[in-house]
């Protein structure tokens, strides 16, 4: 090792399944990290809410008093990886105002209260990296920042939550229930105990704000997001869109308007398999990225997970510790263009519509009038069954949310229609 | 426009398809550009070697004076895009020796003289920036460079050449010959009157040094490149693959060796359709990465084009512009690693052989014989057709190319055998 090179001393908070493996990283290829970064990397401190040994981290490094290491004079980048919205916003915040840089993989605070960090950073010329925060160890912050600065996004849509991903394709592959293939991944830890997080999209949510404030340089939080999880998702849906070549997965959306309004939401979607974000199967993760000029773009790779993330964290660490050396700072948020969010009514979007009618002659007709009088135009229909299981497959042309929930209402109200059973939004050449 | 902003003049080398596109966005997007870099970005000039003018580009700035530009001590970046190995080597020595940051798409002079022009920006405390020089508008560059940075990268596997893609995905999905193809892709314009740096995979060498330069820290250079191009495709190999559900693809590979060295190569691959290198079709591109830490990684979008690959230079532009607002560089090339070339011979990958033999009884046996003596052990043996027409396609597992060469050496001189049709190595779980 050159004796020469300045040394870089970290403290971490948290020390889970990312922590130790940032920490099994940081130890063990020192070298690569130090010829990488052209300064030496030391791990000094690592905090933690319950005291006791962490496998592969020194006893002496571990403590509780998680604001000595923020306000520790020696400690110059701090890595956050506990999670949760408090203390880690106050500790972020005061390892900002003592000019440590910051890294940190937690999407819900910066979805939150990221406005008021970044202008933090910002005002103290440190680095506040988060990679890790989306999609696990894909680069898509990095990408959308640095690569894509001299471009115009004008759409991201992602899948960004691995458990939904994961209970999707075993219903679409297997032609499993939604609720059989959720206790399975439990049981196989893809899914935790109380999944509402991910299988409502509210994780997915806080990823959509952070993706749509890069993409369009506007501060967007996760309140912002519209936001329907997958738990209403049935298998006749799943067969229905096979049926027509489809998948149905649950995407990030953000997008420019036609009004420069940014909409953003999380939402399932019916995809055509031949789209680049149909084969992403199980827990992987994808971003597809549409710009003026590059055009297409996809990134893909797994979402979650200590390895991947931490190798997000130390790509981060690499570059925070490169801006050390040379006294400056990466590439800040930017909210230039501080663009408003467009309300989802005004959205407009392809919709799937399934519902049960009475097979009465005339049906099709009243109900393709329904559709008419709230301006939805129809761009396929599709009727299987007979009698009172008879079903219709709506499938319609770009239209408002507004216009599409007025049409519910109607339809349910239709004595002719025993029950509207889903609406699922399309995107892409469905036929 | 902010009165107080500095100025960064560009020079520009070249206005072809790239570059006209380069000069269209840099005045169109004046504004976003400044906001995301930092300076105001104004193109100063732009050298050419046919005098005359140049759609959207004033007619001021056009001169073939192209040492002027690199010399002019008013101008800080260049941006190269006139392609070819000199004047353009010469010329970016020079603007380097000026002090002036170069931004370059030219794959074939960095694959071939990159250690020289690395080393001269190095010493020069410029930046040396090309990630247009790969895959086009995808961020692979930055994102092996810097996303990675604190991981250890394994294997690289890229579909980086889209006139190939081109004309492997027609012969897939069309049942169609290569030559028949070939001539399309020229009359569309995918392909060039001489198609042989396509083709015959120089073109995705010069990338795959490139790539595994900088996957491996080490120097690498297009000559170090095992070549093989896709003109000796048929359509039976190609029905053959369809058969074994697995595609046909030209990639350029770059892999560390069980010895730590690197394994770089050019060359047809079967691949499995499961493989998310199977699904890129047509034009695209797509990147895939192995590393310890992160998993498995892919990157998709468009290879060539002139918006996609000025969007890649506009990227480094701005990235570049920051660094002498803070008076800094950026990553510069690493090759601290200084990893050797594995010798071709004894690079392992399994193998797919098809070859016409005489039905006799006893073939088959003589033939797995045959592969035993070169210690290539068969993984699966399908026979077909009959008479002089009976044909044996094995795939072998993995073993060197010494004994593949060795092994089809002997096949060719059996008296049972008529002809080894062909030979293509197989990645993936190919059933």
């Amino acid at each position: 090792m050159d004796a020469g090179l300045k040394t870089i001393s970290i403290g971490m908070l948290g020390a889970g399944v990312v922590g130790s493996q940032v920490a099994r990283l940081l130890q063990s290829d020192e070298q690569e990290l130090s010829e990488r970064s052209g300064a030496l990397l030391v791990l000094k401190k690592v905090g933690v809410r319950s005291p006791g040994p962490r496998d592969g981290i020194d006893a002496s490094m571990i403590t509780t008093d998680l604001n000595s290491i923020v306000t520790d004079p020696e400690i110059n980048i701090i890595i956050e990886v506990m999670g949760g919205i408090e203390p880690a916003r106050t500790l972020i915040l005061e390892a900002i105002k003592n000019k440590k840089s910051v890294i940190t993989a937690n999407k819900a605070l910066l979805a939150t209260h990221g406005h008021e960090l970044f202008n933090a950073a910002d005002a103290a010329k440190v680095d506040l990296y988060y990679e890790a925060a989306v999609a696990g160890a894909i680069p898509i912050i990095r990408s959308m920042r640095e690569s894509l600065a001299g471009d115009q996004i004008t759409r991201v849509m992602g899948i960004v939550n691995g458990t939904t991903n994961y209970i999707l394709t075993k219903m679409h592959e297997e032609g499993r229930e939604f609720a059989e293939v959720l206790k399975e991944a439990q049981a196989l830890g893809y899914a935790e105990a109380d999944p509402t997080s991910d299988i409502e999209g509210h994780d997915a949510a806080a990823k959509a704000a952070l993706l749509a404030s890069l993409a369009f340089h506007s501060t967007v939080t996760i309140d912002e997001v519209y936001c329907e999880g997958i738990s209403n998702i049935s298998i006749d849906d799943v067969h229905a869109a096979k049926a027509m070549n489809c998948v149905i997965k649950l995407l990030a959306i953000a997008e420019l308007t036609v009004k420069d309004e940014i909409s953003v939401r999380v939402h399932p979607v019916i995809l055509p398999n031949s789209h680049p974000l149909a084969s992403v199967r199980n827990a992987f993760n994808a971003v597809y990225v549409e710009s003026e000029s590059a055009g297409e773009l996809m990134f893909y790779g797994r979402g979650a997970g200590g390895a991947p993330t931490a190798s997000a964290i130390l790509g981060d660490l690499v570059a925070v510790t490169r801006h050390r050396a040379y006294s400056t700072v990466g590439y800040g948020e930017s909210d230039y263009a501080d663009l408003d969010i467009a309300p989802v009514g005004e959205v407009k979007s392809q919709y799937y519509v399934r519902l049960h009618v009475t097979d009465k002659s005339g049906v099709l007709a009243s109900v393709a009038q329904t559709f008419a009088s709230e301006d939805m135009s129809i761009q396929t229909v599709r009727q299987s069954g007979m009698g009172q299981d008879a079903e219709l497959i709506v499938i319609t042309h770009r239209a408002t949310e507004a216009s599409l929930n007025a049409c519910v209402k109607k339809l349910t109200d239709m004595a002719i229609v025993s029950k509207v059973e889903s609406v699922i939004r399309v995107e892409g050449a469905v036929a």
